[in-house]
């Protein structure tokens, strides 16, 4: 089958991350149609071509509307802030392209339901990249609840721990302006709690909330005396109640010395508990009420054998992974879905679904009520 | 010194701990003035009698009112379920004598405050027994946090987890049952949580909640076919400001499988961060911002050396001690206050302080708004 | 049934542990014949006097030889430094006492021999005091084992760390000293490590070894600037064959800086492994190689459920014991040995047996050759 | 400067190891002389056109006497088995290319000696993939040796545990044939242990050991009822001294269910001790005697910090890496070595040295003496 052409906007963090994961997929997963990565996009030509000769694109931009409607193009990779991928996505979807986009979808659910409709109304692919669905230990545990080994779940406890804004003198960045970033560590970890959430244990149909800005101002970069207003929260707690009837605890913060990329997450069902933890994330804890009275206990299973999802396809087992693994697969999935002509999950709708989320834990906070989702 | 002669009330759970505590401060403490085993007093005098011979007292009674107001008695020991702890205490109160009462201090916050006017009144030394704060390890968190080694405190995440009610078919207990215990999981375990938040972080002003029934009915305990409501909580939730800017999370489930006695905190300070779980109880985990950048990590201590609280009375470094000793530290600090003439801590305004946040709780989970304490 | 009137001879550290237990059997355990704590004796009558006090005995004595052969003593407890065990243990079995003795049995195998041949001879109830053994974690070790739940035993790797020793400028004790000690970290600790491969895998065959004392000299204990020979091992390797055909590694150290009293052991059977480490006493680590492919992984059994054994006499499951609760279990099951006319396990036999593996290590290591027990 | 052209000879695990490494060395390291995957050389021709075309090589060959020849390779890699090493590597050195050779470098110390003498008289670069060393948390190890942050060095402690021979039944594979293999588990991955006890600590010059098979028969592949002889050690153990006055043990098995890659190491010096799991790769255990006496535990380091070695080339603090990029850091210093006109380390001379340990523990297994490295 052809190749899929991409097109990638954005070359920092993430950019690096997707670059990967189209170089990586090939030699690991052999997907039917295999990337070919083809253009580069960024608003400053000299770091774009930068980024082109040292990620391994084809080409350079610096155009992204051009870019986007270029025939050549099958897949557009959205990789900016999240101020502009509505726009980006939009238009991508208006020429017929597939849309890869980071998440959070969009920095209000408005923009995000807009950008649904549009991926919908052209009939394209669409996906959102909340990579650690398919953290294998992540998989196995979805795979254990859809197989009932947990029984009726109950209790969700997710938190999101980092500790890069801990110090106060830490100057000011674009992920602490509102305009841009849309919010703080609700947007940006809270939401992949959220996308957790709602991928092990189901919708999220109400909330009460609590948001917090430690440091309200900071040091201007650069300008050490200049003083800049940090216009989003350092940290987001949520209570949160299930469509099924379990209820929840989420909680991030860049503010925890010492958790680096904690994403923890403990699920209680009738039948037993999980725990996993990105920090370790070649691991899944497991327990099962049902094991022999004398045996109990939680099992530390490294997710690293032929029998557990992906991993096997890397190296033998005991062989751990690491962070940019989980993008391989998703954009392996993602390839997949677009040879087969269906729409991967989590797509664009799940953006919104957390995008839902997000707007009531903010209304929650504000209002200091219990919001419905 | 003359020795204390005790009165204890109760001899199941709690009567077994506080009567092993008495029995060993002497060896291990050589407290000023020892404590003299003199009654146990429960209802039924066949066990009474039995739990004298097994746990070391010299007389049983049967009659609390009498037992209370004998010339002998100097401290009264109250063990018994929370809706009978307000008569005792306050009759001991009354009689002049010392009270030890187990927690939650009483079954609502109108009683606990009239314990703590009687005992204020009659001049009488008294404390509540949250023995969890004078564990090893969470004495070495409060030096640690008052000698401002974690900086100015910003977030406290308290769980107590259990699994015992996890089973619907398991029976129908006292614990269950709202005029006996007053609330489910919020009094039982929620208020350690509360408790170990007040000692290290400072007094909580306001909360939003969230409680949960899983198993509403429940087989009678010896008539599997009779049914009984669930009066109480499985699961209480809730977000919380500290009056010194610290935010805070404090879960308690007994639904939570695998999770045996799984009292865990973090607090995560400008400087620094800490965890303690009680299933680990001989172990701190700390963490300092200062530390070398290439040599940052959770430092596992443990938390038995003569360097640290209390311990070295015990055995030599790396000899891990257990549940009951807390109950030995406690009552070793509550003997020596007496011998001062002075109030220990915790006591009953602890115990009210406390009660006022569960009944905020409770509050803010039925009318869904944060409450003020 | 008559209560069991103890002598004790010693008081120093296992003094204290064993007087732990004497008081605190009964109110746990209920033994049928219940101790009493007739006799303390020692060399010093002023520090006896302090200690009878302090850990409640009936008498104090300075003339271990009056004591052994007082009528109204039925069990002498032998908590000396090893260079009397001998003569303690032997006189007290020849005036018909049961005799419990501490490890190891004695300084030389041939002193170990002549104590298993008076015990035997006079007919009385023996038992060394491996505590270990009674580790709940421990005993349900054994009984997978035993059950053949881990299939055929290969492999067993035995470490016991401390670091009490690592500072050259420590002072000597008498633990340095092999007239006094009998050996070095060989006879102290590698000595519990060769208990445990004995009472879990079976008996040692064949070894070789390496002693190795890194601190040859150190200053006298109170005049500093004198210097004493240290005459026994820091620490001591050994590589062993065992009669069953597993093979296994015991090493012990007191010079390895942070380790405590890591008394660990992993155990690799065919179908199964099993991990103990005594700085986390109430959990066993266990895996199996049947569990389904997807589940494997060493589950964390904390061994604190009425299913496990001896602990639940003590807590409700979750609640941790400590260290001296190993001792009370020991002599629980010597008491009720002594009830039933029982030489309980591990006695004197088992005693000998170890010395007779010390010897061969100590012989390997002069040798520098495979030496047969 | 120009790209350097590699040769790989072999295509099985490690040729897909290496391959990666060299795809990925040039994102994420840009070394000054990037790699040009020329030529993958292997037996079959067809399954060397899949390798080229999934690992991403410009051209195959099924003759390595012509690649190693060829004028336009500068870099030989050889992945093949053990067997074959010295005929490649010093046909290589003759024609003039840089060799980088996995390890063990030769089944035979003769052989090992030979490619050392050829890559010596020839002048070329050359490496031995002992890629562990280039782990941050490993590099981070060494650092502090080299530091004196840990002192004097006593004890190296190291095992590497798997089980993927632990079945009876799992059938024979070339890794348990002497002849293909040269060892079993000794040269398989006790020879990791020993070049971590060589980097860490320093020159072992003597050895006393025992080698183990469990399975001395097992089914022949594909034919379940012929039966082969196992030729190689499952297990090997040795007790090791060190150039410097250190002591050590080493033990590396197949048959530890539930150790899936369990290379772990634990150092005790004088001032401190660190510990490493590569089952836990992206964590450093470290401790040190002079943290304040309340406050000593091991540290456990996420060595994913910009101020560790390598590890900032990847992503943020806290996002972890995997087993593979250990090659690309390899490979990496291997380039930049050529570059520089450099031997790198480890190198056919730490290749001879660790063989020469390995001979030395086979004789020690077979006479059943300590043996002179």
């Amino acid at each position: 089958m052809a190749p899929i052409n991409v097109a990638l906007i954005g070359y920092a963090f993430m950019g690096r991350a997707h670059s990967n994961a189209y170089r990586q997929v090939g030699p690991f997963f052999s997907p039917r149609r295999p990337p070919h990565m083809k253009v580069i996009c960024g608003r400053t030509s000299a770091e774009v071509e930068r980024a082109r000769v040292t990620l391994g694109w084809q080409e350079g931009a610096t155009d992204w509307r051009e870019v986007v409607r270029r025939k050549d193009i099958d897949l557009v990779d959205v990789c900016t802030p999240g101020d502009s991928h509505a726009e980006i996505a939009i238009a991508a979807a208006r020429a017929g392209k597939a849309v890869f986009c980071e998440k959070p979808l969009a920095n209000s659910l408005k923009d995000a339901e807009r950008m649904l409709a549009a991926v919908e109304k052209a009939g394209v692919a669409h996906m959102i990249c909340h990579n650690y669905r398919r953290i294998p230990a992540v998989m196995l545990a979805k795979q254990l609840i859809s197989d009932g080994a947990l029984g009726e779940i109950r209790h969700y406890r997710g938190t999101y721990l980092q500790d890069w804004m801990s110090d106060p003198a830490a100057p000011f960045n674009w992920r602490l302006d509102r305009e841009k970033a849309g919010s703080g560590a609700l947007g940006d970890i809270a939401s992949h709690s959220i996308d957790l959430a709602r991928f092990l244990v189901g919708e999220i149909t109400e909330v009460t909330a609590d948001l917090k800005t430690f440091v309200p101002v900071r040091p201007a970069a650069g300008k050490p005396r200049a003083r800049v207003n940090v216009t989003v929260d350092d940290a987001a707690m949520a209570l949160v109640h299930f469509a099924n009837g379990a209820v929840g605890t989420i909680e991030a913060t860049r503010m925890a010395p010492g958790r680096k990329n904690f994403n923890r997450f403990e699920i209680n069902g009738r039948l037993g508990s999980i725990a996993f933890n990105l920090e370790r994330m070649n691991e899944l804890e497991v327990y099962f009420e049902n094991d022999p009275p004398h045996l109990k206990g939680f099992r530390t299973i490294m997710v690293t054998e032929g029998a557990h999802p992906f991993v096997g396809r890397w190296w033998p087992p005991g062989h751990v992974i690491g962070y940019e693994h989980t993008f391989v697969h998703t954009v392996y999935d993602l390839l997949e879905a677009i040879a087969d002509g269906n729409v991967p999950e989590p797509n664009f709708a799940d953006g919104v679904a957390n995008q839902r989320v997000l707007t009531a834990i903010e209304r929650a906070a504000r209002t200091r009520r219990w919001q419905r989702i």
